[in-house]
């Protein structure tokens, strides 16, 4: 079963060894950008992935479709154009010293792009599902036009839409934008959403009072309520101990059942970028092998916690490795 | 006092900063193996030390001389031979992903070396100990004649012998084995065995049921009571509290007294292969250096401790670094 | 227009900056391998291609996969099995100093592979051209078998071969082998040989006496006169002014026709392995492409070229970087 | 306002990844000196800051001056001189392995400076504070000239001084010194001492019998009745709870008054030296800019855990970080 | 003497080893950009100099001022402001391969910077020259502001312009611009022009039909005839005998006068990027101290070949090293 | 046969990449010093090697001592004592730019040693040789004092001596000394020395007018005149071509008979440090294997060029790379 994801790419360059940018003499490169990290991760369970999109037509640009091919995902569908690839820098953190992004993606070839550079028809063709979210819209105009594209062609071709919610306020103040309608307009297609009772607070414009699971089976309901397409909603809870050592939980909301997963204590973190991204592609990987909320929000729960230790945006853990996790280590494999 | 060692010399290849192998576009190289790693111990604190073993006869074999005589080893009981070197790669681990070996060591100039090739008589010539183990017979017909042939030497010289069960199913289920019978033979010549009561189970056929200490000297006194020659089984228990936080304690057992340490933590892990053999070195040089269980038991437990705050297999604890070891780290030595 | 490819894969471990390995701490990790090599050059060109063969089912056989993923080659017809990868250690040389390759690669998952793992009708559908050499059947009888097959699979499809003499005395040697009878039956069905007049003579049993030009023409009718499928013959020759600058050319034999480029300088040297298949694959390009014997030889020599200008063992060059080649290097391009 | 700095620049040597220095290949440089340290950590908050002192006219003091100037420091006033540089090897430690610092200081350029090498009016010219400390007089004879001429400049331009006591028992030891009448001397000049009731019982030759902080306040009071000029006393404890796990607080004595923070967890650590140093800046910070107790011993505690956080011996904490600091470390900053 | 200098600070990026992009993992990262690459060589030659422009407020600019400040130039006069930095992609070349630079500089804080963010009186006060050129107008309508404001102050202060040509044909080719026109106009106020026949045939719009050394007179006399305020105009002229050998001369020419150097051999070339803006230094060196023509000419030959062995865009060549100049390096220096 | 070498151990940091040190973030560490060059290319040729001299009892010192371990070294002879290691800092040259030593040597343990802290009597039974040379007693009165004493033991035990004169002016130059008077009486005891006719000249006192072979044959037979012990005089010439580009040329002379070898390219430089020392060790492999001059003056000719490719002080180059060795290099040897 094929699934087409869509989105930007991105360059992330980051000073080795949880340096500052300020004592920085090199800086390790990898490529990521949410739904890119949601395809390698599928792909290196074994899924057939597509991936959709627009990226510069320069050696940076190789760079990124080099990333993308290994991890096995089919780039047929990936238009290359003139203009920039968008890069962040990432400052990783360490103990009170908090991650740090400075984001460099205005402009990009991307953020430029036509919806009809990209072969979209073609690129859904069979899938089993599109997986896009909210950072696309929320590059632009040009971003929103490239969303409503992608997912008018999903809708065209009776695909289902898994949609991340993604808010980033930045990318939406920096221009005369209105969020939460555009979100909403392309939340209406979604089947799946993975988003908090945050990112639903933010598209109805209505605040969840309740606490812990409570509020977020409120939220859901709110928001199957609103969606008549939605079906599934799955989202973490996250509480940081220190900055090594977070505690993560998972939750997958059906219209009329849930799956709450226990919390869960991740030490050792490497890297906890993307780890947002591998959970959605856990939970789709669940949706797509299983379909019951346990597999959904366990795989997402597994996947996300695996990928903190993970260096990259990127989480290329295999069927083997996802089956074997345990939220305790166990000794060397040998 | 001369210690001899003698066993397979590998070559560890493993990504630098915990990446997968599928990430890797460079492999730090360290010289390991365990009896090689008990040897570099054992002259980082100043003993005497022989290896005895074959290496290839190419520069993966010149890297691993140089390796061994850099931690002032005596390698000139070490033959050259062609073939291969045997390698493992391992990724390490972090939090809540367990670190993985791959092993590529079939077919190894050792592995494939006849006994007549090294000179056990000349090795063994004036030496208070001869260091071996269970990795050895396990690698097939060739491994155990070798390991015969080392025992029978030391036996002819009067050399005592020191059996590190390690006990490796995978090499075992290589090939058309009985491994209870041949280790059973092996540690039949052995006065101290490292190794625990799983150890012993494997090698009686024989299940001890208590639990903790208890169950520990049941099955010391079991093994005592098989071989007749025994005199000292020394083991730790070791407790993942996360993968970066272990809490390990040791003991040693004769045949009328025995000794256990408390149980320490051992956090900011590094690098824990090689602990076990960190371990082994420690009793043995309380054994040379004291004789009695306490020193034994307590040396043990250092080594194996630091071993885990040092990259690499090997393990080079200078005799001022022991005898400064607690539990607890100290501040900056200045 | 599809080109199918059939070899081993193999890691290179290097160490860095020209060091000696028994000077190593590090090895650099790249993926080559004769065919995959000719398979990465041609995708980079924008040429489809498919890669055939069998790699092992750890981690060391994904970074191989990824690698060629990477380099947009289609790896749907890559089977997996039990069995290690075939490795070499390259010490890169300098001045004085000849580079030096310590072969690691017997008993590899794909040199035990057997024919049946692989479906060569599927990979070589609607193929323009089958690429393979005389590496895979120098393996062992099991690499003869494969190679068999595959070139059967080629002819009952219809689809020409490309044959790399790529002649490997030690491989030969180490079993008991009749490399010339065997690489005459290969050859035979071949329609392109790359190879010089040193390989022709170890086909035919035969010597050629002249000088220069003249030899290699003597030798190609030779060639043409024992295979008559054959069409083309492709080889460079080299000049070794110092380690570091070599003078270079190509030649190109039709039946009735030939094409000889002038010497070039090649110099500031980074990595010549890889630069042979780097030349096949210019040569292919140019026949898939053009078809003249001029655009073969010059499209073989500038990929050659650019080849010692780049680290590891494939060559990246896009069809710009080939286009802009010239022999005398120009300025920095911005 | 300005702030001038004076002390001994030194070159630290650490091999990379926790190794040990029998392990090295490669050593990690970075600059740094106590004075310096408190220099660059002022510098990055924005203050003007020169640096008074005396490094060699060779490359490696070209190194260490392009170090202080990198972080915006005033170097006018660093005289260069025949001589080598300080240097100390650190291996960081790890776990149960503490850090460990080999110093080879001795000799060095400014140890065998004359105070009329430097300005130090002119370094001193229009300055609100000179911070000095305990290691340059520790250096022997020249390096008491040197502790002296600059605080004798110091008064005689009615700047106030901050001395940090930094005793080095092993400095002291190296000469027949008498550091508690030499460091009684100094410290009569100061207006701000950093320093806990350890340092004050080895200036007044009298030991503190309390506990915790009643201790702290009854050497603060000693202190202040044995020197006049004294007005502030500021000083951190700290205990290790693991080598990678401490838990520090921080306290400002005045005459009359005096500010006592709540104990942090200071968890990840990377680099715990010079955090002495920047819990010295984050102090001056609150002085120079606020005055008040609170701020002061705040500010100080804020940037001592930062820089645990930040790899070299400097601190190059922007304004906007330090304002941000809690005890607890957010998520990642976008 | 004092010389401000006027431009955009830049970070390149480039992947280690000679590496292509598509190939990187890491980027190594230096700080350059024309204007400042030569403060830096002044100020590392012992001069005073500041520099003048405008730089991000984000982590990045951070890094940017670091090295100008590391290099000794006062940064008082560098403005902060939102936006990002400008950046280029280094592919080095080696042999047959040409370097290739991918710019990433569209939009930068600097290219959208507005003139009175920058105090031109103050940083220009007392200063002995301004030094610019053509890449800030070629940015855009505003750089073509900054250019004309910077060069307004130095006229109202009445300190003598140098403008090195520097033409950016894509940077020009990007927006509707008139380039002769407008470097006509900056190039009217300046005393010194470094720039060569190709660069006064653009201005002037007028070929230079003669060779060598004549139409290098030939365009010289152009140029002061078309500007009554130039007085020197300086240029190399390179020949490439491969991309690891060059061959390079230079020439100064007076309104009167005119001294043309021999022509040297540059070998062993590590990094050219930045020799044009070392020979501009080793020009405004000459100018500086001696004022004679074969002192320009001499010096800002010797700094660009010493260039071309020095990684980075800038050239940290002192005083001593400069007067060591010889075309034929001598042996190792002790 | 055993040979004892006697000298000073170094550490040697050098910016990786051919960087400046004031470019530097870390450095390379190797270890080296002449006589420790000497030692570790013979053992590399598999002669049995003794090292005898004084090495800090610190973390360097192990450093040190591993790296001779490692090359095969008999290091039983080298004592342990309280001071520094001496180091040196390397600025590699490339092109134009001439390598650059800034020497930190002064005050080390070895140079601060006392001649009874040596064994020489032990160090020296039954060799076949004692190489030592001139950089010793250059270190002050105790290095004449150990340099005497050394040469005395070997005098005692009938051991002959090859001195290598190594005439550094700088150490010479740092104390009151006459070098020539101290080097005339070291040398008086020597069989064979290492050195040209400008050492024989400084010796002497005498200068030699002739040219090329003249001068040498000229200079050769005033030492033979004014040492009567002296049987063997071994140098090298070298011409520099370009930095990265060395022609040299070796000679032995004896009483009555002398070689010299054809001038040979050596090109592709990667670090001609330690040339001179693998010359000494390529003349005495041949005097200690065949004894006649062509073979020590072809095995020198040869290690040195070999040398001149391989990263690091010393030379661990094989008997089969020896005896490979062709002025012109060869392919990749596979």
């Amino acid at each position: 079963m094929t699934v087409t994801c869509f989105g930007e790419l991105l360059l992330r360059l980051s000073p080795p060894d949880r340096h500052l940018l300020v004592q920085a003499s090199s800086l390790d490169l990898v490529v990521g950008g949410a739904e890119a990290n949601v395809a390698s991760a599928l792909a290196a369970l074994g899924h057939d992935v597509r991936f959709a999109g627009v990226i510069s037509d320069n050696p940076l640009g190789d760079r990124a479709l080099a990333a993308l091919r290994g991890s096995g995902i089919d780039t047929r569908h990936l238009a290359r154009a003139a203009g920039r690839m968008g890069l962040y820098f990432l400052e990783a953190g360490s103990g009170p010293r908090p991650a740090a992004i400075t984001y460099d993606r205005a402009g990009s070839a991307f953020a430029l792009a036509r919806p009809e550079m990209i072969d979209f028809a073609a690129a859904l063709a069979g899938a089993r599902l599109l997986h896009c979210g909210g950072i696309t819209p929320a590059l632009g105009p040009g971003g929103v036009a490239l969303a409503r594209a992608a997912q008018a062609a999903a809708r065209a071709a009776g695909v289902p839409i898994c949609f991340d919610g993604n808010y980033r306020a930045q990318l939406w103040a920096a221009w005369d934008s209105d969020p939460a309608a555009i979100l909403r307009e392309l939340v209406a297609d979604a089947t799946i959403l993975i988003g908090n009772h945050r990112d639903i607070s933010l598209l109805l414009g209505q605040s969840f009072s309740g606490e812990g699971e409570g509020r977020r089976r409120e939220a859901a309901e709110a928001a199957f309520a609103a969606f008549p397409n939605l079906q599934l909603i799955a989202s973490t809870a996250r509480h940081l101990v220190t900055s090594d050592h977070h505690r993560i939980s998972a939750r997958v909301d059906a219209r009329t059942d849930s799956h709450q997963t226990d919390e869960i204590d991740v030490t050792g973190i490497i890297d906890r970028i993307g780890s947002g991204d591998a959970f959605a592609a856990g939970v789709l990987d669940g949706w797509l092998m299983d379909g019951d909320l346990a597999a959904m929000a366990g795989r997402g729960l597994a996947l996300a916690a695996l990928k903190h230790s993970i260096a990259g945006d990127m989480c290329p853990v295999s069927r083997a490795m996802l089956d074997d996790f345990s939220a305790r280590a166990g000794d060397v494999r040998r």
